[in-house]
């Protein structure tokens, strides 16, 4: 199985108003939620790949159980929009905590289409709730094939946790996917993790360079052992030990790109687990992402648009560097 | 007793975030949950100024049961902010649905102070629901002194609803107070109400006046017997069989202007009541609604606010219509 840590879980909420205009009154014409945070989000599109996955990190409070009822629906559905493929499991290994679980809030304009985001900090994880959760992860480390360590902490987890969590993977002989932000990534990266999938945002705020390729190879001296860098709609940028390749979709999709990189995480999760070569890692990956931008929600890919791309990826291999 | 109904209770949310910014993602830097749906608001009030009040409604779900156990955590504690005066109970009448209780988000924008709200419709009622609540609404009017009718109507209720809750009243004996917007106010107007609390903006789309004071008489031509048109930090304008009044506050306050009205509310229906003459039950809604102002939140006033503000009114009384 893969397993998926989101110590920072959250209650989806997607609310549709006809405009946003701040400072006035609006009547939600729609009101949507899903189990959240990016490594449950991870779990759904490595469920629809046809992976068994586990999933763990917090959930407490009225909107954990929410979640938690959500995210069983979800497994024991078994099915969703074109899912005619073999789809694995999801299980549930998430730590109860006292504090309650975070709620997001989209709130999506539908004279523009764009969504305005209001995320909730999380709440507060006490130590022996910390304790029970690596107790836990180690335990379920023994049977993961990969894991994938995801999204933000939660108030009062420490910055270097996720550098923590890279080494217990590597004492199990794990590999690791690191998928956060800020100081947490930049600790993590120290650790070593087997990949890390940032942003063009996020690169320049880990190395200082706006160039991703000079970014990425940074980011590899910093050690990572490899670096796919997401470039939104241009595609995604890997450097690797074996080589450094660039995959670009045949064409721009419009939708919506929440959980486009939530979908390309499980892509080169899925990639890596298979022993597939790294350029249909890559296309894997942007082809899931693109499919992503075309489904309503984070968590979910329109198949057919996936089975379309992943043929027409056009992945590039960029001379070695000098 | 007095008897508020909030047909489209609401939990209520407020966030801050330093700066609300359309179509980027926000850090929500403190969250705040209260019981409201405007009924419950003037509740509140209505028992911090000593009277017992009932509420009923409808009340189901996740949120319904959060907001349950806050209210009755509110009435429970028996204590506020300056609440060294006696207060009145709240008792909590809610008639459980199977849909889930709406919930209203209010982003409060750190850098101008300004609100953006965003209301969920609300849940489906059911006509054994609406039975139910029927039932004993009809059985509260027989202990009532007074009754609010507050806020929207959820999905699925008729638009003339409010109409025949107030004939119910009628039949019952006890005096109504109507405060809601749009068609739900026209059909109720119709019914004969004793108060209607519209402000400018619900006046002029009501009889097409912008002018408050020949709004006002309208409504009353329309079936109101007293109409209380809130003027905002203007204070109030009243139109009755017995006479026309204005108040205004003697400063303008700045503040969150949240609940202002269903303060207003309260001080009205307390006054009538109390058999207190129009001129100082307007005084009373004046100050009320100012001292609501400085408070965090709906449903809550500053009682030093309050205290030093109410014998310093300014009421005037309005040369009769021609």
């Amino acid at each position: 199985m893969i397993l998926t840590v989101t110590l920072n879980t959250a209650l989806d909420i997607t609310y549709r108003v006809p405009q946003l205009r701040p400072h006035t009154t609006h009547r939600v014409t729609d009101v949507a939620e899903r189990p959240g945070g990016k490594g449950l989000n991870v779990a759904r599109v490595l469920a629809a790949l046809g992976h068994d996955t586990v999933v763990t990190g917090f959930a407490g409070g009225v909107t954990g159980t929410v979640l938690r009822d959500r995210l069983a629906a979800l497994t024991g559905s078994g099915a969703g929009p074109g899912a005619t493929a073999p789809r694995g499991r999801i299980t549930d290994a998430l730590v109860p905590i006292a504090g309650t679980t975070r709620r997001t809030i989209g709130v999506v304009d539908g004279s523009t289409g764009d969504t305005t985001q209001l995320n909730e900090p999380g709440p507060i994880v006490t130590t022996p709730e910390w304790s029970e959760f690596l107790t836990g992860y180690t335990r379920l480390l023994r049977e993961a094939a990969a894991v994938a360590l995801c999204g933000s902490l939660p108030p009062g987890v420490p910055v270097g946790t996720y550098a923590q969590l890279i080494r217990e993977a590597h004492a199990a002989g794990v590999p690791t996917l690191l998928d956060t932000s800020g100081e947490p990534l930049r600790r993590g990266i120290a650790a070593r993790p087997h990949v890390v999938k940032p942003n063009a945002t996020e690169l320049a705020g880990l190395t200082g360079s706006t160039d991703p390729l000079r970014a990425a190879r940074d980011t590899r001296r910093r050690g990572a052992r490899a670096v796919a860098a997401s470039l939104g709609a241009d595609g995604m940028l890997v450097v690797t030990s074996q080589g450094t390749w660039r995959a670009r979709p045949p064409r721009r999709l419009a939708g919506n790109p929440t959980g486009a990189g939530d979908s390309a995480v499980a892509g080169l999760l899925s990639g890596l687990v298979e022993e597939v070569p790294w350029p249909d890692r890559l296309a894997r990956a942007v082809a899931l992402s693109a499919a992503a931008v075309r489904a309503p929600a984070a968590g979910e890919f329109d198949r057919a648009v996936y089975d379309e791309l992943l043929g027409r990826i056009e992945v590039t291999e960029h001379p070695a560097a000098a």
